[in-house]
């Protein structure tokens, strides 16, 4: 297979600048290796709901289910966070998308850059040599579950359910990973204190038995979230639900010195998407300042789940040429930086 | 008032031990400024189970309420954490108790030692000067809400709830320490997804109206995991609900460089509890080796409770005087240490 149809959702605040650049590159990599990507664009988010009432339109659900692969940009907007009583939001669209597609795992690697490290407010022997891949369950736990408010009696709720079926795939897929890597693989869970985390506990120690060559460990998340920044190293596969999976991720991200670096891939059995870790910082909108390479990152896991693996390499490569020589946005050099997508232009022109 | 009744619960692993320290400590107090202070000890967590079967014994639960304070050690044992399918636990004991006494706010300082800026794996510019206040709610949320498992259909939940009485006493004891301070608040939530956020969120921005002199902002949970690393500095007070406070308070415990140091009050109407925010640390214990000053600065704690001002002022006096004369443990210093039962004379002989 040479051409692949890509969905492409721009979404909310640095969102449509970075996600260009990411398109920008695969044109020059289609290219070099002489594939085709095929670009369908589709509404979502905060703009979604300006041009339609909607955070997912039907249609951009529709590109979505018949593309190879979705790139994804940012999502969210002040208007609506501080708004508690806004009925519509942005996030319901990633959410829903999510679920919608089936994309149950969330898949962040965490390495450091050798001329990036002490960008980082961690000290150089903590996190020197870190490498950790980080599987956050992504269609269930609490931010699925049934949710309610009663204005009048003045309170509100919100329901985390797990069942076997919706732990184990990931916890499959991250022992798997776990084999071709360290053979070390760490649930985060609170299994003293929630039924939820009890089960998750359970469901691995069971299928740890078909992976007799991994290590599994616990460990609380409030432990987690002080052994990720005491010692970083002894991690080498995470697994984790949905919320805790979402605060560990996000604080590990300052272990590389900067979020703007750090892509993810969501993948379900029929569907995968792939976004930057970083959110939509409608403060940087429009300034042309936004770090392009988590989302070209995200892209290459992409080219990766396409199985286009020497492009993917290329890809990389010339994402780290960038950095070495310095090509680098505002976040990372204060002294000599470039634009968004000269940064963008950069990369694509080495390829 | 000079007498006071004081329950102790020295509970699992390292509890006992450091809890010692503190009750040595408030004898030399007692002399030193002519107060009493009569101990009542009681089982509590892993140590009551295997006596009585309960976590929290009615009795335990009795002396608490006629004390005028509570000082309790750590609770939690491996035997019970590698068991998904115990069904008590030791864990029970502890939020039992928090919800009996009513103890809705649990208070953490954050602060650096200059002499121990160099343990922390931040970097000392990151962190010199870090001052937060961080105010957990204590007794509702997902911890205490209804929790199920269903072995058969291979599913468990969790419920998360809230009504406005359980947010708003916490809020308001919030805005008034930041009253104190630097007149800046930040609520911690995930209004983006969850209802019970958005109510934080909601009675919260009440409430800010009766403190017009203070600041208010609110952060979500998993971009405040990151800029508690990134940059400490830019947060005075902190308010946040049960689960996101345990997460983010034990993660806050790395700035200073040793979670040995922190201590914690847990605060209700009627009654109070101070104790270290480490754990029992089941590998430790018995060795001598447990740095008893978190429990020795929550006895601090309990002195401003108790409003012994002067008392709680030379103890921490005291504190700062060994540790700027690495009068210390070993966790702080591995060339030259002291026993966890020195320590704690060490500071006694000084007041
Ligand atoms: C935008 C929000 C719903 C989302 C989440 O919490 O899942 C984001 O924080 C993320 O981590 O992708
Ligand atoms: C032991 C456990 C139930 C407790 C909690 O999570 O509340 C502990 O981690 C704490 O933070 O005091």
């Amino acid at each position: 297979k040479t051409s692949f149809k890509i969905a492409v959702l721009p979404g909310d605040g640095i969102g449509p600048e970075v996600v260009n650049e990411s398109t920008k590159i695969l044109n020059a990599i289609g290219e070099a290796f002489n594939y085709t990507f095929e670009f369908t664009y589709g509404l979502m988010g905060a703009e979604a709901i300006f041009k339609t009432g909607n955070p997912l339109p039907e249609e951009t659900l529709q590109i979505c289910k018949e593309s190879d692969a979705v790139l994804f940009g940012a999502i969210g907007d002040p208007s609506f966070d501080n708004n508690p009583d806004a009925k519509v939001r942005p996030e319901q669209g990633l959410l829903k998308l999510r679920k919608e597609l089936g994309l149950f795992a969330n898949i962040r690697p965490l390495k450091t850059y050798a001329s990036l490290i002490d960008k980082s407010p961690l000290k150089r022997e903590v996190i020197e040599g870190t490498d950790i891949q980080i599987f956050r369950e992504l269609v269930s736990g609490i931010y699925f579950g049934e949710k309610f408010t009663d204005e009048e009696a003045g309170y509100a709720y919100d329901i985390c359910k797990y069942n076997r079926d919706e732990i184990a795939p990931i916890v499959h897929m991250a022992f798997q990973e776990a084999q071709k890597r360290r053979k070390k693989l760490t649930l985060i869970d609170k299994a003293n204190v929630l039924d939820t985390s009890r089960l998750w506990r359970k469901v691995c120690k069971e299928i740890a038995q078909e992976y007799p060559d991994v290590e599994l460990d616990f460990m609380f998340v409030d432990n987690a979230a002080m052994q990720l920044i005491l010692n970083p190293k002894q991690f080498d596969v995470i697994v984790t639900e949905n919320m805790f999976g979402d605060i560990i991720s996000d604080e590990a991200s300052v272990i590389g010195g900067s979020i703007g670096l750090l892509p993810s891939a969501s993948i379900g059995n029929e569907n995968a998407l792939f976004e930057p870790i970083h959110g939509s910082y409608p403060q940087a909108k429009g300034k042309g300042i936004a770090n392009p390479v988590a989302s070209v990152l995200s892209t290459a896991m992409m080219l990766d789940y396409l199985e286009l693996d020497q492009a993917a390499e290329k890809l990389r490569q010339s994402v780290e040429y960038a950095i070495e020589n310095k090509y680098v946005t505002v976040d990372l050099n204060a002294d000599q930086y470039y634009s968004t997508s000269e940064v963008g232009s950069f990369i694509a022109d080495y390829i």
